[in-house]
């Protein structure tokens, strides 16, 4: 980030007993440049050097990811290798050597591999690099990112089948699956109000009133959480909207009333949803982070809010994503936006090319994994925009979680080309390429066009200006050249900075 | 470790420009506590206490884990994430949309097998968690650390598997396995001179002359350089001639003539190689660590000798066991000698039980395996001996190298219960208990009686002064006592405090 929320950052960093602070942090493993920590909110107000940047980055991410609380090394944080290795042996030994092996072949294959995966579990809880997220607990996440691996490595063996062998792979997680969707009635009437229904004229309404609404809004929520910007937000769950349209010919189920579309989907679920994530995020980012261990607590109603807010972050990083700043930002967040939507549309077509029921746990435990994994990537992915440089990579959630995307997809065109193929109308098209030649223009206009330009009223006016100093009599102007001329000299001066 | 080679690690950390090193390891990521730096080698002689040593620890951890060369960050060291993540994706659309998939259900299970081993395997390469090795590049262990827990899932699934089914399974890998072994003729004659032979009377000694004679040189050769202690390689080399002798009422091919298990081997293949080990142990220590980019070497000559001391570590850490110390550390050893003498054996038991050639390629390509993780999990081993608080956790590749030695032993019991129940001779059954009491009673005279006997003999000499002080006349001696009771109290007050 280039600018790291110095008034959170600085509270989060002399909590308890500075003194202390640096101690503890080389002696949990961590590396604290303690000099800096000290002198940071000391200064909060000069203004910042690259280097100096860069430096706190690096000693907020340090904070978040190797401190525990005040340094209190209780079993909850301990590391337990030893002791994960000593319970995976005795389990190994009593499920091998001391239970009957069944003589079933499928069977065992099918236990070995579960074998395969919560051994794999195991090491990657236990050993695993850690992200940038600590609480709950740092193990949770490591989960998470396990999880993600087994998905992935799911998703590629699933688009190395044919069409009729990964449809019945499915079978062998659930035996009801495999089977073909019905085919639905979607759409239908869209009267808002319906005067040929006597006994309730607003049934339509009442009927789209099911499950997906309380979804749709936790779901935005969530989504607010994870991407910390309003703007954003917005964008995607409009986008969303136009995809359903446009791409209606393709799923049925995307084809929804006008209403359905703009009024319960954008504002009262998302939207909804959205606002509450933006008052939570307030919150997130306004409550001081001071985070006291759990036994120096002495009232028991103290310890209780204690452990409630192990489940809240170890501090905030308010996500400041600056898209028109320099181009390469611009395309990072399209990127983004363009990523986000593809996983949300995976989630439909998915569904539909591997023959899942709508209701099916799969699809429900699908959006429970992204919901958790999500929020470590996109952070991921805010850093690594932020400062290249200094993270270097690309962060390994991130990494899994486009990998994973990009593995849906494919699956999704490998398994149902045609459905993907099927034209696209006309009119639909004609507003794509305009939405696309708009992008493009205004990226050539802000990133391109615009800067020459500036250069070239700059260079003219400074031309100007030595012809007229020559004109003019010598030792008249002050030094300094309070004008509108060096206004926008400024402006293009902080353009050019912007940009290096 | 508890003494970190100071003229070493200041070397080391002297190199180049000493005021940019710690800039350039906090824009590298890194996170070096640059005060300590500059003090390091200004104090090698002062006495360290321990929160200095741990420091020193990491430190030494971190320039060898995240410097790179003289901060010239070239290609070579640059992280390739999202590159990888983009050729990923192109093979994968290549391979999954432009090729025709074949129909044969077997062939795409094996497949996707592999395509998933290779996703996972570009995953961890660029993203796992690095260990303590970075010559000659960190991406070289983390191939290690995923093929380690590839083979680990490999072995964790045979193991659930029938003993039928497992050693079928193996035809999948290469279709010649999994055909039982021929039975082999094994011992005859032991004369080292025979008589009976007129053409050759030598013909015994050069029979033995065969491509393992080198083997077991350079086994030994890596062997040493993973342990790095001259005492613990000739007690794991002697030890497994004892094994061997206990064993080939199990294993036939244990058997071997006297002089071929105690000349042969331990003498002339082991001893040599283990001498050989040493000599380049010592070279290492000793060995100027200076690393210079190679874009700052002028000559042609340097450039490729630098390029050659890219295969060699980055900095050396003498290994000092110190076995005797307490009894931690003593158990620790005695955990290290079993474990290392339990893996070798597996090598023999494991091609026995999975009927494999032991000229078959799969044998070979694990022993180089553990060539490359033996000595990363050693020195993971090593680290958390010395310092469990610093480190916490045990290395993620010693947890993984654990796993695999006890999944490897696991699946020899239930694949051949039979061989490995044989009734042990009653012979090598008393050797052994004798042995074992022999350990067991000096562990309990060297870390239990000895020291209540220290203890004792030095309450009753102090009560002795005291009485005898009482009964001297006041103000006669000087206050401190200088006489073999303060001696005997030194060594048993350092005897504690090493113990503490």
């Amino acid at each position: 980030m280039t600018k790291p929320e110095s008034k959170t950052s600085g509270i989060a960093l002399v909590t308890g007993k500075p003194a202390n602070v640096s101690e503890e942090l080389v002696i949990n493993g961590s590396n604290a440049d303690s000099t800096h920590h000290a002198m940071a909110p000391a200064t909060p107000t000069k203004p910042k050097s690259a280097k100096q940047v860069s430096r706190d980055n690096f000693s907020r991410r340090n904070t978040e990811t190797e401190v525990f609380d005040d340094g209190t090394n209780t079993f909850f944080w301990r590391a337990h290798t030893v002791t994960v290795l000593f319970i995976l042996t005795c389990v190994l030994v009593y499920v091998t050597l001391l239970e009957e092996t069944p003589q079933d072949t499928t069977y065992n294959t099918k236990r070995g591999i579960v074998a395969s995966i919560l051994v794999f579990l195991c090491f990657g809880v236990t050993q695993a690099k850690d992200g940038p997220f600590t609480r709950p607990h740092p193990a949770y996440w490591r989960f998470w990112l396990c999880v993600s691996v087994v998905y992935e490595l799911f998703l590629i063996f699933v688009l190395f089948q044919t069409v009729h062998d990964g449809r019945q792979f499915m079978k062998s997680i659930d035996p009801k699956l495999g089977v073909p969707l019905p085919e639905r009635d979607y759409g239908g009437n869209c009267l808002i109000y319906d005067p040929g229904n006597t006994t309730d004229p607003w049934h339509n309404i009442w009927d789209k009133m099911d499950g997906f609404v309380p979804a749709h809004f936790l779901g935005w929520y969530i989504k607010t959480l994870v991407i910390r910007d309003w703007w954003m937000c917005m964008i995607i769950s409009v986008m969303f909207e136009f995809l359903e349209y446009s791409l209606e010919h393709q799923l049925p189920n995307f084809s929804e009333c006008w209403w359905d579309h703009w009024i319960m989907d954008v504002l009262v679920c998302n939207g909804l949803g959205i606002y509450a994530g933006m008052k939570t995020l307030g919150w997130l980012s306004m409550k001081p982070y001071q985070w006291q261990g759990l036994w120096n607590i002495p009232t028991y109603k103290g310890k209780i809010k204690r452990i409630a807010f192990q489940f809240t972050p170890y501090s905030w990083v308010k996500f400041e994503w600056k898209p028109a700043s320099n181009l390469r930002r611009w395309l990072a967040v399209l990127g983004i936006i363009f990523m986000f939507l593809l996983a949300e549309l995976n989630t439909f077509y998915l569904k539909f090319v591997l023959w899942m029921p709508p209701e099916h746990y799969l699809v429900l435990l699908r959006l429970v994994f992204f919901v958790n994994v999500g929020g470590v990537a996109m952070r991921e992915i805010y850093d690594f925009m932020d400062d290249p440089k200094f993270y270097r990579k690309l962060g390994q959630q991130a990494w899994m979680v486009a990998a994973i995307t990009v593995t849906e997809f494919l699956i999704v065109v490998k398994y149902d080309p045609k459905t993907i193929m099927l034209p696209i109308p006309f009119f639909v098209t004609q507003c794509w390429i305009l939405g696309i030649l708009l992008i493009f223009s205004w990226t050539l206009w802000r990133f391109f066009i615009r800067d020459i330009t500036l250069r070239y009223k700059d260079a003219r006016r400074r031309k100007q200006e030595v012809t007229g100093d020559s004109d003019r009599p010598h030792g008249n102007g002050s030094p300094a050249t309070p004008s509108g001329r060096s206004k926008l000299n400024g402006s293009s001066e902080s353009l050019r900075h912007r940009k290096s």
